[in-house]
């Protein structure tokens, strides 16, 4: 099956960074060429004129099947915020876990992303709802102290259970979470670390979100979150570390010496207000690889990444005083080839070149907010006056799960109707 | 004219703040009733069942012309940003004015917004666009001193002449600008205050955006610049003061006695890294008018209001380090009834009541962004998880000036085709 995409621009996300004017052709998952005319017959024709093409969007922190409890939690303070949280996420079913799932990933296809890194518990009954709707799911399964968790089981045995069922769907891949210093203990840590070793799989965790987090591990331990994780033997490549916005320079070096990566949550960490504004600076001064995660619904409470790239220029320029920082280069890069890179497929996704898979997003050329649009300004478009407005047709691993605004692959209206009755019984409480 | 939306939620905006679910009905130019079902018959049948209804937002501060400008000046110094800026302003042409605002005029209008306040010169040229893309502009001509304006003539004179052209014309209003002290003399604030007095229009005015203005301003007259604008007596019930981001709690106090309005643009100062941050709860104590403007497409680099009251909030909560302020209902307050109230209008816009303007957004409640959607929940979604991409209908007096996604005013493609010639000679010098 062919598919060619005719006289785009093509924002190819290539390692020189190209903005051509032509096709795309792909051939069943992978994209086949990129630029000039081709003369090939083709399957499917997108036309696309004019239309912006560029990688899909890739979202490095979340909780997809939070996505049915927008709106429960907004403009309190944060231990209330905490409180009402777990008490709702304790009480949850498969099915409400399924329908906040797709509408979770419904919204992510209508802003971009194509691929998606959760961490929650359940990540069965998600994986079995992000298959239905087409997307990347990198799926990492919440380990914490047996002790401290609502799971039934041990967590790291339902992790390595939910690897063992998960590891060869398409489109899927299982990875492995660990909550938080706050509830894993040096074992729980070891564990999660030596399957994700021994699995070649992401270990994604929460770091460094609020103060309050790195004092109270200090009380307890004498070091701060990032220097005991360091210690315990955490960080390493396949690592990525949300939000991380209370680190010192020594921790940021370590983590760069690592060469993990952290995923940045800019709105999250300000509609919470919780402080800390994590170094983005010197995360690239010092190798730490950044990405961009919206956080869930709870907090953001937005999926849409096409916005949170902007949010972090914005929240970076202003906090540094320097509007150099945080380029609209830089931040497109964050979404898509560093992202790529943490969840270790740098290889096959985050650019539009000849053998990767084709994970693509077609923005409307014909919008205003886009609009003068020419190769000089075109990245600093698609970062700063883009949105998910802008966003067409949707192309993950070669199958078109968005196209013309309408999605293809889940019935949407149907999920939605739903949803009002399970946020009533949710959070109404 | 009758035109009936039906069964659509009802986001009043009236002063109980009310959400109700039901028809709105529209007479003309004006609402006629709001909630129930309509039984009476209408020329023109808006099916809205599950959308929501909001009053048009209001966009208190921007150049809309500049939207023809966009991308030019990222991630750049503040001098360098301003030097390329006033550059191409001052050699910008009818043609393209023309071509820029009706730009910015289709994307507010896709992004929700009816009503724009504008700063800028030829107010003549950006009406007439304006007229034709059917928004309402509250158009303030840039009044400074002779020798600081490259503008033929004297700029008060200028803004007289317009404001004698077209003070009669549909959905325009014109009034009187102040580009700011730095080159605004005595004289020239008084004499726009008069004229500002003489005719009731509004004053807007560039206040205290960043330190250095601040700075220079106490370094030349001793005083900072909104002490200096109060006792020249140029504050008033129909001043907006734009930016107000570097102010003492006794110039808010001063801007609180004297019944005026400020416009808040947070994305800009945040882009340019400013470093001031509009001090909102102590405008909220002190009984200043809060609005919010995306400034214009140069510092922003959007004119999207639907963005910029979730960014507001973002920035007050982190900057302030307390999730509980700017609320969404304040957030979407700031956006219609007190923007109302800024441009006099508060009798005949800014909520959905009998007898006021209809000037109405319909929001796609089909969206997955926006769902699950209730009552408890709709002003939570709307600011913090909506975007432009919700905007489906919009109607202007009485106007559907945008009806499913589609521009009825205005040939938005044959105006695009011609913005890149325009940025390509107005930018690449």
């Amino acid at each position: 099956m062919i598919t060619a995409i005719r006289d785009a621009w093509v924002i190819t996300q290539d390692p020189q960074r190209r903005i051509l004017r032509g096709d795309v052709v792909i051939d069943g998952e992978r994209i086949v060429s990129v630029g000039g005319e081709y003369k090939g017959s083709a399957d499917k024709e997108i036309k696309a004129s004019g239309d912006v093409v560029m990688p899909g969007l890739i979202n490095t922190h979340t909780h997809v099947a939070m996505s049915v409890m927008k709106g429960v939690v907004d403009d309190i303070p944060f231990p209330e915020f905490l409180d009402k949280v777990f008490k709702i996420d304790s009480d949850r079913t498969d099915k409400d876990l399924d329908i906040g799932t797709k509408i979770g990933c419904a919204e992510m296809m209508r802003s971009g992303t194509t691929t998606f890194v959760d961490l929650y518990y359940s990540e069965d009954v998600i994986a079995k709802a992000a298959m239905e709707a087409g997307i990347r799911g990198v799926l990492c399964w919440c380990v914490l102290d047996e002790e401290m968790t609502t799971q039934k089981g041990n967590p790291l045995q339902n992790c390595k259970r939910f690897y063992d069922s998960f590891k060869e769907k398409r489109k899927i891949m299982p990875g492995v979470g660990l909550q938080g210093v706050y509830v894993c203990g040096e074992e729980t840590c070891r564990g999660a670390k030596e399957f994700s070793d021994e699995k070649k799989i992401p270990l994604t965790f929460h770091l460094s979100e609020t103060r309050g987090e790195v004092n109270e591990h200090r009380k307890k331990t004498g070091k701060r979150p990032a220097e005991w994780l360091n210690d315990v033997g955490i960080f390493g490549e396949r690592s990525i570390a949300a939000h991380s916005a209370w680190l010192t320079l020594n921790e940021v070096r370590a983590m760069g010496r690592a060469g993990m990566s952290i995923s940045t949550c800019p709105t999250s960490n300000m509609k919470l207000a919780t402080g800390g504004v994590a170094p983005i600076p010197e995360f690239i001064e010092y190798g730490v690889n950044t990405t961009i995660g919206t956080d869930g619904s709870t907090t953001n409470n937005s999926l849409d990444m096409m916005a949170e790239m902007k949010t972090l220029g914005l929240l970076q320029k202003s906090s540094r005083w320097d509007p150099t920082v945080a380029k609209a280069q830089e931040l497109l890069d964050f979404a898509t080839v560093n992202a790529a890179k943490a969840i270790g497929m740098q290889s096959s996704l985050g650019s539009i070149e000849a053998g990767k898979y084709a994970d693509i997003v077609i923005l409307n050329g014909g919008s205003p907010n886009i609009r003068p649009l020419l190769p000089e300004n075109m990245i600093s478009n698609i970062v700063y006056s883009g949105s998910s407005s802008n966003v067409k047709t949707v192309i993950c691993q070669g199958d078109i799960v968005m196209e013309d605004g309408r999605i293809n692959t889940i019935d949407e209206a149907e999920i939605l109707s739903r949803s009002e009755e399970m946020w009533r019984s949710l959070c109404l409480r």
